[in-house]
């Protein structure tokens, strides 16, 4: 352990054990580089560590505080139980009218998919997309399509070879975000009637693409920390016909979890051991809490058989609908798929994008980024603890801005969802994340939106709500 | 008949009979006036008729000149005959062979499927999305998302409205570029197995989107002018459980054919009375050479059935991707399938174009593109003319950007499509165009590049081929 590591953990047990109390100010790094004996570099890295592990935060210009943090430390959730072999999927209809009535832009947003667009470098972007546009050669608008603007493809190879993956430019295909790109794979290496392995809970939108495309769920439970249940999927390649899996490595939506390298090591080997490909859907990548960016499982698949996907939705750019997939051994088959069913991406939207990682300072964004999404994540957690019932069990991601919260028995967060709503409040509840309709006292929370006393006053509403339903 | 119309045919035989030559001044306005005895707004009106025809052409300050035409008129390409019921798709191999070998930017772009991008106002489109960007509500991002940005959706009906066709807002879905669109409709009302009705010859694309979706194919044959053979499609109908239509009814790629309105009345009837649904592929209709815009079949569908798809890519924004389908009663349907396909199409793309739309100058735009492109085709047919084999039929479209050819029988196209590519030419082989790989002899040719000396010596070595391959 280096000896930042070991001042940190000193500082954290001072927190835990409540010497340092919640909105307490942190000793200045010269106070404490005098008091203990330590360098202040050694000060500042055990502050930045602490800052990471969601214990402090920094204030501008005031040094480092205790986060209004959790009082009583709420339990994770616990993990599903395993579910009969396959399962038709018939959700689709459920999870519209349930997205539907969350719309109202006046509703407080802990049931929306995405975080706040204030969040984004919006008027940077634009100031790429004015620039893009204007030296736009004519051409472009033929050669840039399918399978994409070349600069932003090479822009996109260069942030996988930072983060330890060499990958050819040509493995690249550019999709209508991450959604797209998601449906392609899955169309490139199923047919109606197969089994596709997902994670229970699962991303609504993986539950309505395979009811569209009449593909069977396993469901493989998933630990709300350690990501999906690998015996269990061993098992189930073992006995079933399984054609695909459709995984989440890092911050699973809803659920939070992200495997370690080892599992994902792990889980590339069993890929390879049963020539099963997998649809790594990596979204949420870029929105680590910690000093390093995650690794996919990709990253250890000697095959080709992760088809890896992701996009600048929820990190950079949303709206301009902007996503790859880097196909491993089905890329080619991937473009031409792309290129029959929507032709090619928006080429302005490619073009910005490539100028804006070339000249924006995207890596400062993203650091400000996840610094609000890890306060907001605070923030979010404080108020669970102080307003909803004691039997309430938390997730508590490393990343993304998602919360799942398993709420006692009792609590039918459809019924809780119809009664927060009439007190403009969304959340999107557990059923919606299952193809057994499962998580039935589960709901999910999203805290991209900077934390205000609205939020605060929506989560007193809907702790009270959840009281009252738990009876 | 009126007045214009008799002396706008008057001034038409002079041509036809040579009186008037190829590149010859027409009478200017003042002296036709006098001479002939008309007011001047009759002779404005004949001589704008007679432009329209592709008879004549204005050139800046100096008139009226007779088009470097066609010397001698050559036939229009035969019918095609009445094929086998039914037939499975697959064609997908051969499409993309020849669409990867015409990508090189260096190869003359007879073959390709766009126009030249030069030929759109780009710089001022840039200009509306460098404004639409900048001015942007964050909020937008989710907002716009599909059925997609309302003030671009407004546009698009209020265009319909000026054509003579009242369509809510709400039925409009926007997608990426209209071959998504189509693609939705398509999934919409089929299911892997069905049997759909299409054109012989058939744009490439649908057949593709057929054989990926398992679906069959129930050619019906274009008539070079008038379009579809209704009373095939009626019989087709009666006989058949064919489950959707899928129509191109103005400029119909590849062959250029147009149904007139009361074809398309006739067609919107059939469709009612069998109570099937037509996907209305109408993304030339803005590139008309006549007097007005054609109307498309949903004009006279009284029953929700047809579902029309259009874009900007072809008269406005090529590489933006957006295009967009009035779902009639499946604009629903459509609208959520979008949404699980791929969530939206760009925003700043959507946002962009509906500035452009409503201050950029649309209309203006149109007319010079339509007249470049009836310029382009003259040339042309001109060039057919001149160095294909005596033997060869020619489409002339009144609109779009095709030529189809029919070479002599001897001719192979795929062999043409060769050798024509070793000299640095593309061209669309026949067979590229049908589930069941006839019009061997036949081949696309693309006008949509402004004419210039390199264009003629292709025109001259392709014709040299084709004499070649005749024997």
């Amino acid at each position: 352990m280096k000896r930042y590591e070991k001042f940190a953990d000193e500082i954290a047990e001072l927190i835990r054990t409540g010497v340092l109390a919640p909105g307490q100010k942190v000793p200045s790094v010269r106070h404490a580089s005098r008091t203990y004996g330590v360098s202040a570099s050694t000060v500042f890295q055990a502050y930045y560590l602490l800052e990471s592990r969601g214990l402090i935060m920094a204030r501008a210009r005031s040094g480092y505080f205790v986060c209004q943090h959790v009082q009583r430390p709420l339990p994770e959730p616990e993990i599903s139980p395993r579910q009969a072999d396959a399962t038709e999927v018939d959700v689709s209809e459920l999870v519209f009218s349930v997205l539907s009535s969350i719309k109202d832009p006046d509703t407080v947003p802990f049931g929306s998919a995405f975080p706040s667009p204030q969040l984004f470098p919006l008027p940077r972007l634009a100031r790429s997309m004015a620039h893009a546009v204007r030296d736009m050669d004519p051409q472009s608008v033929v050669a840039d399509m399918t399978p994409g603007n070349h600069g932003l493809r090479r822009q996109i190879a260069l942030r996988y070879m930072v983060g330890g993956l060499l990958l050819p430019v040509e493995e690249l295909v550019i999709s209508n975000g991450a959604l797209e790109a998601l449906n392609l794979c899955l169309q490139v290496v199923t047919r109606p009637g197969d089994l596709v392995a997902i994670e229970a809970p699962a991303f609504y939108a993986t539950l309505q693409v395979l009811e569209r495309l009449k593909l069977k769920a396993v469901e493989i439970p998933v630990h709300p920390r350690e990501g999906i249940d690998l015996e269990v999927l061993a098992d189930s390649l073992e006995r079933l016909p399984i054609k695909a899996c459709w995984f989440m490595s890092n911050f699973q939506n809803p659920m939070g979890a992200s495997m370690d390298d080892e599992k994902k090591r792990a889980l590339a080997e069993l890929l390879a051991r049963h020539q099963v490909p997998m649809i790594e859907d990596d979204v949420y990548a870029e929105l680590y809490f910690g000093q390093q960016a995650p690794k996919p499982v990709k990253a250890y698949d000697q095959e080709g058989l992760v088809m890896h996907c992701s996009s600048f939705s929820k990190s950079l750019a949303p709206g301009y609908r902007v996503g790859w997939v880097a196909g491993g051994r089905y890329a080619e088959q991937i473009e031409r798929l792309k290129l029959m069913t929507s032709l090619s991406a928006s080429i302005p939207a490619q073009a910005a994008i490539a100028d804006y990682l070339q000249h924006g300072g995207y890596d400062r964004h993203l650091r400000k980024l996840r610094y609000a999404l890890e306060t907001q994540q605070n923030a979010m957690l404080a108020a669970v603890a102080r307003y909803f019932p004691e039997q309430t069990r938390v997730s508590r991601p490393s990343g993304g801005y998602f919360l799942w919260l398993e709420l006692p028995e009792a609590v039918d967060s459809l019924r809780l969802f119809q009664l927060a709503l009439a007190q403009g409040i969304s959340l999107a509840p557990g059923p919606i994340f299952s193809a057994t309709r499962r998580f039935a006292h589960c709901a999910r929370l999203n805290y991209g939106h900077p934390w205000s006393a609205r939020q605060e006053k929506a989560m007193e509403t809907l702790g009270r709500i959840t009281q009252s339903l738990a009876g």
